[in-house]
């Protein structure tokens, strides 16, 4: 089964992905993760230490000669702000919105400093580097998947999408990761007055993957779902409050005539029937169904204020502020990325179960077979 | 680790869920689910047949004496509409909205029957089964969980909740299981209307968990966070195309300065810090933090309508009708009842994680303990 | 994934099986299990009571017109010993080599019943009807297992085999299911003697599973080798105490020189290389290489012998003695057939994993280009 | 759930171990582990290049300020012999009783290099790295675990234990890891006289452990079997072809009435009972009985011969030797270390599942409340 853990501390020395289950014979170069690493690092928002950083990858396993071998791809990506124990402070005065109070309960602490390290968002470096993996994977198979930036705070961005080559060569433009480049200035100019009055911003992102094969996740068992799995990965991105599929909360308030993608006849000979549409964001019944999956997430403004909060030191019980910190404004751009990966390595997870395989080669020629056999069941009448 | 996987088809004889690792010595008497299967059946919105049901439930395991042993809990719901294969009819042209055309695909068919008779709602009896026997193991915990109806089409009702046991009496008067049965007429009106013109209605629900204790879930690897299990339980409901945790979507128009729920002293002597508000619905980190959780999600409109959809006979590539049938004009107010059932589930997962043990015993001396170490964490100053 | 979960107590009305994973179309008769089950009922051995019995095996999901769907195929076995809770007398003095005073202390029981009625034997028979279900789908492979019996009490048998269709033609001759039906009276003399002395005994089964493709299985985690599936599935049948794989002990005194299979080239043209010998009986490197895979197990005599055992009873601390039962004298050939349902079903879950597919014309295709890559492999030079 | 996963190979830069699930609290010190790599690498036996080695241990994550976090602790070990894919030759005549042949078929390859790298004995110093922590829990439970050789090829070696405090001190002075340092020339001779004709010896190792409290493990569901889980861990061991839980084989010969261990009442006042014995190992019905778990593996002879073997160019199909290789003679001892780590892992892993907490205290306190209501079990009547 592909599948990734990820260890590693905030300020420790190292992120670690370790990703089982690919496939052997995938080329994977030592720059793999660098693009998106290098994006989800840059956007406009973050803050201004984070375009100076360099993520360095280092692929410590499961490489042989260039290309995978079906052993665990173990890659570590060096903090550059590692610091040792002694040098981190406590955090007494748990923040609001982040993982401190309730990690000091679970943990039954007196500073949420452990907790914070594993919780923070320097984590999703991890993930990236796994979705880096499983989008080389899914360029095998004519897999896309994109994530961009559909809303900072309350300005709105596009969602149109006329190619997804084109939407990619857009969001490459803009600095916040939308499509439409000549509203980042609009965006800019609220990140820059929100960091003026120690305020930060959230937004929402979407994530769409085309060229995705019906059939993939399943209506047997609820925790076999695509959407289900889609959901808990993009919901599990720390800030993440929400997630739609398709239409989503939209579709609450439609009709049921209107709701659903018709069903229509394919075009030229021997054509699977075709969709009117795709409310459904291209799962039905816990499946792809073969059009585009579309996700939307909600992400909440960054916790940590440039302006400190009020808290209490749990050492005394007492009124206490949290502590200042340089931080980033808005994250939305950053975590579209993340989104992005997150949602490349599910569906390379529901590829694998349905295509099996120890090496690319057999995963290609299954992928064929059953290709093949979908066009033949919509030809032979 | 407590789990449930479930077996049967819409028409089969059963419906089966088998739940493991719960607790031995919890007493589960014979009707244990019959307060949840009569809620889950008997809404308005559902089809006249529903009403007239009813849902046989059957123990087969894992019970001795009127307690659990530790052993699978197994439990047979028996199906009224059961039929024997030859006398259902296949479905040659696919249903939009359903798994019927996503299921054709995976498992190559010219009938979508097989698929469908396992995607369809009916099998949620199962989960509210698993869901029954995980509010017995919850109360016992003193956590309550309520799943209600938040907005039927495009009519809005109310989320406020003064108790959770008042909240519970009106959702229990409302014949759409809104908290406002004043506004029930008004929901049926609409449900009438749809019926009229042979079409279908969506909506809203929420589920609210309280007396959750802090520290459930964990920040520390994806799939073990609280938020992520949640609403990948959430959108694995047939119908479910969105899910929010707290504000939500809300949330990312917000500025940080006010999205996050303030930390404030504990009144008293010797409490946990207070938080105000609960944007964050119950889960920061990945974990409960002793608030409410809320989740909210959107329910698409039924895919069955009463009038028949365009479609493509899957057998000849041509035009066809879907087949017309007697069906539930709105089945959120059943959704939100699965809702809750699912939610419970996961918290109750989430328990026996943190608080181990083979007995209830056990399990509540562990409880107990972790219960009074967090008080004193927070008075021992 | 391929995976079965089993419910049901010893008295209680049903043992069920719920098998996850099937691919689709895989054709089912209800009777698929009647010979497992017979087999499993029937040998020698086992108390007079058992021959009498009829296990009545009942479908009751995931299959349609005939054939599997892709959905849990859930299985009852009704339980002709089946008693209400209150007919069940308690167990109070624990019986040596049971279940019953570990599982006193890990519930906190003063009645052993509960654990002993889910540790008791006839739980197998959930496990037989998994492994009848793996066998029809192993057989699509060319892949056959036999179990078999290698000794009873202190009475060796014969291990050799020409062919697993002339071995499993002796074995289903055989009382005791050896490959030597000629010994059959020597054994029965020895268990006949065990009755009459109130006594019981125990003995060896051997697996052997032929066509088995290589490369199932993994090096690459320790879970997911085929050898430690395979033992752990073994050992996990209730009086199994031990288990080789090929050579097994015998190994450890033995030089390197010797005891390993000399790889020579393979007849004809184009052939993969041949083994000579199979000491490591068809596992190397936790996967299978194409030879037999071979399986040994000891069985520990019944430990419910028909004279009382010296106990204590747990609710005074004082001796007291074991309730007689009529039971078993060797379970030894019974416990064979397990042996064979529960290998069956390992390497059918490895294959799943290998060939994917959602049907089996899909993993009929996927296997087929696999053995073709093979002989490319060897071929191509 | 406390488990490990590992990556590497036997001549990359790092073998990586990823331990989740442990408590947080736990004092780990940067050289917890020094100690089992140590005995791993210098035993009699090993190639001569072993003993000067060093493992440099790196924890890179999941330790705070010198106390584990519950986050994933990742250990880094250095290989000293790491290599650049070019410097390694390729491995292309498979060499019998390794990976390689079957590794050639699973991957489809030309070289078996890649497979041999992940599959070579090399990968065990990650199990030991998870073995030395679970250790350290155990440690805090009074469960003590020990493994020590008990046959050298022909020679058979002591099995008796006086104490495991005393074997512990007998175990560490022998070269071989014996209890009886005083065979200590008679082993070693058998091991050079096998070192100078070129051949190799394999043996068998015990593992027992004491203290483990009663009612770990589970009679429920075959997969949760503290026997099978041992089994499975014992035999994923590279080079373990057997196991025996407690009496073993011997068993299959024995009458029922001799080999089961008697239960007669406890001594002093309000003790549980005590047993006669211990045939079973200390596991019965798949759960812990209290008594010390003992368990017995076969270790085929090292495949890899100082002469080179008769085996196949898989480029030519020709007749061809194995690449003569500088190695290990008998790594009994050596893996007698690795069985060691497993043993405490698995048991470490029943302890969390059956004891939960997220925190070394939490355990602890859960720990003493079940072994108190234990007493009082027995002592209540």
């Amino acid at each position: 089964m592909l599948q990734y853990r990820t260890a590693g501390e905030s300020h420790g020395r190292y992120m670690l992905a370790v990703v089982e289950g690919l496939p052997a014979g995938m080329p994977v170069r030592p720059d793999f993760a660098d693009e998106i690493l290098r994006r989800r690092r840059t956007p406009a928002g973050r803050s201004s230490r984070m375009s100076m950083e360099d993520d360095a990858v280092d692929i410590i396993s499961g490489i042989y000669r260039g290309r995978t071998t079906g052993a665990p791809v173990a890659v570590l990506v060096a903090n550059r702000d590692s610091r040792i124990d002694k040098d981190i402070p406590p955090i007494t005065a748990p923040r609001p919105g982040h993982a401190d109070l309730a990690g000091i309960a679970k943990y039954l602490l007196k500073d949420a400093r452990p907790v914070a390290e594993r919780a923070g968002g320097r984590e999703t470096v991890a993930r990236c580097v796994a979705g880096a993996l499983a989008g080389l994977f899914l360029a095998r198979f004519g897999v896309d998947v994109l994530g961009y930036v559909l809303r900072i705070a309350t300005l709105p961005l596009s969602m149109r999408v006329a190619s997804l080559e084109r939407a990619r060569a857009l969001r490459n433009r803009s600095k916040i990761y939308s499509l439409t480049p000549k509203h980042d200035p609009a965006a800019e100019k609220l990140i820059e007055s929100a960091r003026r009055s120690g305020d930060t911003l959230g937004g929402e992102f979407v994530v769409r993957a085309e060229g995705v094969p019906p059939g993939l996740g399943s209506p047997v068992q609820w925790d076999e779902r695509l959407d289900a799995r889609l959901a808990a990965a993009i919901v599990a991105i720390p800030s993440v409050k929400g997630v739609e599929i398709g239409g989503g909360f939209s579709l609450a308030g439609m009709k049921g005539s209107k709701a659903h993608d018709a069903i229509v006849p394919g075009a030229g000979r021997a054509k699977a029937p075709r969709r009117v549409g795709n409310y459904a964001g291209g799962i039905e019944g816990g499946m792809s169904n073969g059009q585009p999956i579309v996700l939307r997430a909600a992400v909440k403004p960054v916790p940590t204020t440039g302006a400190p909060r009020v808290s209490v030191d749990v050492r005394t019980g007492k009124k206490a502020r949290t502590a200042a910190e340089r931080a980033d404004i808005c994250v939305v751009p950053a975590i579209s990325v993340v989104g992005e990966a997150v949602v490349a390595f599910e569906i390379a997870r529901a590829m694998r179960e349905k295509f099996g395989g120890d090496t690319l080669k057999e995963m290609e020629s299954n992928f064929g077979s059953y290709i093949r056999a979908l066009r033949r069941l919509h030809s032979k009448r």
